[in-house]
């Protein structure tokens, strides 16, 4: 029997935003591999074999499920979100490159997933519904110099910015500072979102402006938007406000 | 009874994409509104309304569904992708700010999908991994100049770049400027991926450079990915290479 691994994106939260197709690869698996709190997420199914690891160790547990695939098993790697986005997907493909060469010749198969900045944006509004980009905030696989000059890049290019991995222990003031980076170009009054835990039971969506955005509490299961100049909030009675980036830009000034 | 109108998410091609969130959100639904195509991914129920439009009608289209919603109906807006990605989101938010007041009490929903860089990045590998942006290439609702800033401030950055809406009949010049505006920041042999009709029986991934992009074939129904300088291709024998952009940024020298 020839191998496959098949890395999965199990979405962000609950069982709602498990597409049909990663149900799928995840029930055909022998066995499955990933940080534990994911794995945690996949039903149990006899005969499977799980293997969960720690959330720092991407590159070893690539090596591990690659191997096992390589040994002609039906192999699933879970990620939460999307893998391809600051997860999993891109580790195994550097592993892949790094590795032997019966790595390569393996049935690689990728399944998306909804993406933590889809999520909260869904449930702000639109605030993505222009041009944006998307930053990880860890300056443990970059440079903090690198991170900046791609803020000063997305502030002053108009872009909607959404920040995965904006704080964490050993990260503590990354996020206050992107802020305060920020700040020089965008105006005080710039909308931004922090969704924590969407898709779970203790989901929180908070709407506040750039200025105030630094005193509001983020953590690891957090992820932020920063709007752009073109993002808007409407106000409404009762529920938090809609924030959303309209798709008509006016013609720029300067 | 209390109207609700629910923004949904199909994803890009078939129910493989398709969240339960999305489907429940489809089945309880009295009335369909979305752009025809999309809409006819929607499985017939009996005694729901279903109303196609043309898609360059959005706001019509929003302005109509949530006349419909305030009259009380649960009422669906289908959307191709991610709603929040250039799509239906921003226009129904936008009609809400705009609109009677009575629509800023309605009970809005929006349900999010696997939008098409995420499909297309899973089929090509990983190259989303590392900080990216997506852009419109539409100059219908931005100016020309704009664009053109986005796309100094994304390589100058060294974002990896998604382009929405790259090509239309109306817009035929368009991505071969932005290829050649990349062209002053960038590798001549920046990978670039052109991802068709992901997700439907006539899908197809080409791998290139941007000195060849511009020869490649693109149309509405394409979406394309311009690495950074990190942006990693892997051979493969017989395979399509794997193309992704690494977790890990060297330091910057510069």
């Amino acid at each position: 029997m020839s191998g496959c691994l098949t890395v999965v994106g199990l979405g962000p939260g609950d069982d709602r935003f498990l597409t049909p197709e990663a149900r799928k690869a995840l029930a055909s698996a022998q066995a499955l591999y990933g940080y534990g709190p994911y794995l945690d997420r996949v039903p149990l199914r006899d005969g499977q074999a799980r293997n969960p690891s720690g959330n720092r160790v991407e590159g070893t547990r690539a090596q591990v499920a690659l191997a096992h695939a390589a040994s002609g098993a039906h192999v699933a790697m879970v990620s939460g979100g999307d893998p391809g986005v600051f997860a999993m997907a891109a580790a195994v493909c550097g592993e892949i490159e790094d590795g032997p060469e019966a790595w390569r010749a393996l049935d690689l198969r990728i399944v998306p997933g909804i993406t933590a900045m889809l999520a909260v944006a869904a449930k702000a509004g639109a605030p993505l519904g222009h041009d944006f980009c998307a930053i990880s905030l860890s300056d443990n696989l970059k440079p903090w110099e690198l991170i900046e000059r791609r803020l000063d890049a997305a502030a002053s290019g108009g872009f909607v910015i959404a920040f995965y991995n904006p704080i964490s222990t050993a990260r503590p003031w990354q996020l206050g500072q992107a802020f305060a980076r920020l700040g020089h170009h965008l105006s005080p009054t710039t909308p931004v979102i922090f969704g924590r835990a969407v898709g779970r039971d203790d989901e929180a969506i908070t709407v506040t402006t750039l200025d105030k955005a630094a005193e509001t509490h983020a953590d690891m299961a957090t992820l932020v938007i920063v709007g752009s100049p073109e993002t808007r909030v409407v106000t409404r009675n009762g529920q938090t406000p809609l924030v959303y980036s309209p798709r008509m830009t006016a013609p720029v000034s300067a």
